[in-house]
């Protein structure tokens, strides 16, 4: 029984593994999509945000079956009922990601970001893909330290967003309105992702701690 | 243990009920906040959230020591789970509520909402309200043409969005892009807030739906 649920907990680690591989994928090519006025590129990421909503009903399914069959108690089911918040989580990521592309459509042929902000969202998207190989890395092996990383890597999101606050409300902004609503909103997914990955770390780091404490 | 079961579910469901009534009010003063540059009212919005946290994690706690007493199967596993996934849903109406109390604040002792966009906040605030309303019914009793009634106010809102916008981006927009951006966000929460009641009213459809399939 014991080895059963590892085995069942595991099986559903991978598919949150793979859930963390896709929306770090999808934020890639939302981000090309953005600063290349790349249309493939974004079509391809609402094409793929199919398969993230298939993975996450996926982990639900195979927990409902998990606790129906194992009825685990203490730590065992903390971890599945952590399993499900994590799924939120990246399931969420992947939206962001399809808000981003969806962005990037809304203006093509035109490029939604001018030239003043290609800098700003060039890092905050470095900073969003560093996140995501990370929650991936931790829900393959937990580790606590990797995890706490997150947190710091998020002060770098909040210092980019700001950047780029001052550039949209700098006195000499070139441009209207509509551009500058975009970056606005644009920012705010990013920082959302960031989130949404801190949380995931979060779970993790709840996971471990619970887990040397309880056994 | 059947007797027990559907009382520990009450219990849970009464907790989600006192959670949309909590975030329904949070979302009405915030409203308040912003449209009076009201800062009571908007310190208050924030001192409340603590509130709605602390009953989501009751939420949580309670559905997790049903699931270890009563390791419930089937209809009576999927009530359980989707509430925790209404939970989620209404802890985040609460941060939106949150997010527009904190733009009021921010822009005090001066409206963040100019004249031209009073109207369009309010009736947005409105339908907010409506929205907040139901969930808060159909979790007290469960209903599923009421709960369909959310689809049709999330359209109202989306209306209202796009007029919102229209507003933003007309060529005579005589504010800067800071009280335009401000004005996009804004937007944006109160259309999120409707988009989590929307997920509440489907999760209790698919509550009841499930509950007629399997009994």
């Amino acid at each position: 029984m014991r080895d059963e649920f590892r085995a069942e907990l595991h099986t559903v680690s991978q598919l949150l593994v793979d859930m963390a591989e896709a929306v770090r994928a999808a934020m890639r090519q939302a981000t090309k999509a953005l600063l290349t006025a790349d249309r493939p590129a974004a079509e391809a990421v609402l094409a793929g945000d199919a398969e993230v909503d298939n993975l996450y009903r996926q982990v639900e399914e195979r927990v409902c079956d998990l606790l129906a069959r194992q009825a685990p108690v203490a730590s065992d089911l903390r971890a599945v009922i952590t399993a499900l918040h994590v799924a939120a989580d990246i399931e969420r990521m992947g939206d962001l990601a399809d808000h981003v592309a969806k962005t990037a459509l809304r203006r093509h042929p035109l490029p939604a970001v001018p030239a003043e902000l290609r800098t700003v969202f060039t890092q905050m998207a470095t900073v969003a893909d560093r996140m995501s190989e990370k929650i991936g890395a931790v829900l393959s092996k937990p580790d606590a330290d990797l995890a706490a990383e997150l947190d710091r890597d998020d002060d770098a999101m909040d210092d980019l967003h700001r950047e780029l606050f001052g550039v949209l409300l700098s006195d000499d902004w070139p441009y209207g309105a509509e551009t500058a609503i975009d970056g606005a909103l644009l920012g705010r997914f990013y920082e959302r992702y960031a989130d949404h990955a801190v949380n995931t770390g979060e779970h993790v780091v709840y996971l471990i701690t619970g887990e040397t404490l309880n056994s």
